[in-house]
């Protein structure tokens, strides 16, 4: 799948969120996807909050699976470690840059490392296990 | 700090999220908070989205954290490690148990258990590391 | 399985490490196991090495998976997340208690605490995910 | 601290276990270190076991921070998280590629990648993170 098919596919399946991440750059074993931040991802001081965070590691790693594997709503994280290392900047996108390190049949594992946009330190890196459905589901 | 006084608190630092999170709980090193489930938290199928489990572990670890040190709005978290081991119950409010394993004067470590409410077995487990500011912070 | 069926096979299938780990309690869903330290554990100053408690941690949860499911040497460790919260107690064993928080057909997934023998505090943390190979291999 | 003062470094601190990795390259923020497989390292099928690849990422993770901070042995791992992603080959050396991706005053945070010698796809993934004694230490 490409982009434009990820993003479709994010539309029909998780319409309520999809407005949050914009697929910018899918690779074989690797995309890139922006959160453009809006009021509800702020905490008081005009940081990003943790669960915005989350949320954009956690869809790019089910993107950059999807790209190789096809449309499978079904596929779930099972695990997921993060380590928060910056406070993001206020008022700027968050992009994630992710690598799919393991497709395997039952499991992909990626590494995904989350930026504020403009800027070269990274503010976040986490590590997502996708549980994948067998081919039909 | 009992449960009160963290809910007067939490409304106070972050009050655009204080409704997704209810104190039932404190004790010392300890916590229980509840989740109410509302239609925002949903994903297709009825399941409870992955970043409404990671805020609630998120929150339970700071607020079993700020049950003992007090009130330090900038306590960040530095490490989350979660694992989702059940879909959610459909339609049923989600139940944090904490447990504070560490309480150090740089951070603190805890554990989650995250239940869908009436269902013994846990749908997710958390270990969640916070940083302390020097207090007067 | 119970404690001396697993020590046997334990024994069996990994020799070369076997007199790191005693298994002293299993129950349903949880275990007991010891690690007795010796001078090739520790590290200057007395303490004990993170590669043996990691090995603890490791071998515990599939301990606590083993007893479930019966003897199957191939299950693997596919994720581990580990809080090092205390230094370990110089020349003083160490002693994990595991449960067993999921045991799917695919994935065991347990909660590991690691204490220094009669401290209360425990000196680690660590979640495990083993993938559990079908039926008779 | 360049190579040769690691490796000098490390045979100083931690004389037991300094055969286990020779440090090949240190870059600003970035080392690579190899494991030396021998018999002791390996499991029943010639697989190399688990705690070898932990001990491995925890030095490397340690050698990265030091390279930037000077020779400070008391700096200790808090937080390790790992993904086993595929069974390392029979009799190859492991080879770690880390960067550091935080050096804080009081934290390091690093993303390790482990390689069977030879072979493109990584066998593991470590994200871990370092605290930091205060200088003089």
């Amino acid at each position: 799948m490409d982009a434009p098919a990820i993003t479709a596919f994010l539309r029909q399946v998780f319409d309520q969120v999809a407005d949050d991440f914009v697929v910018e750059d899918v690779q074989p074993m690797a995309c890139r996807v922006r959160t453009p931040i809006q009021a509800r991802h702020l905490r008081p001081g005009g940081t990003v909050s943790g669960p915005t965070m989350f949320a954009l590691a956690d869809v790019s790693a089910y993107i950059a699976t999807l790209a190789m594997i096809g449309p499978r709503a079904l596929a779930v994280t099972t695990n997921c470690s993060m380590d928060f290392m910056r406070k993001p900047a206020s008022g700027v996108d968050l992009i994630s840059e992710t690598r799919l390190l393991k497709l395997g049949r039952q499991l992909s594992v990626s590494h995904v490392l989350i930026y504020s946009e403009g800027i070269e330190a990274p503010v976040a890196q986490a590590t997502m296990t996708y549980a994948i459905p067998p081919a039909g589901v």
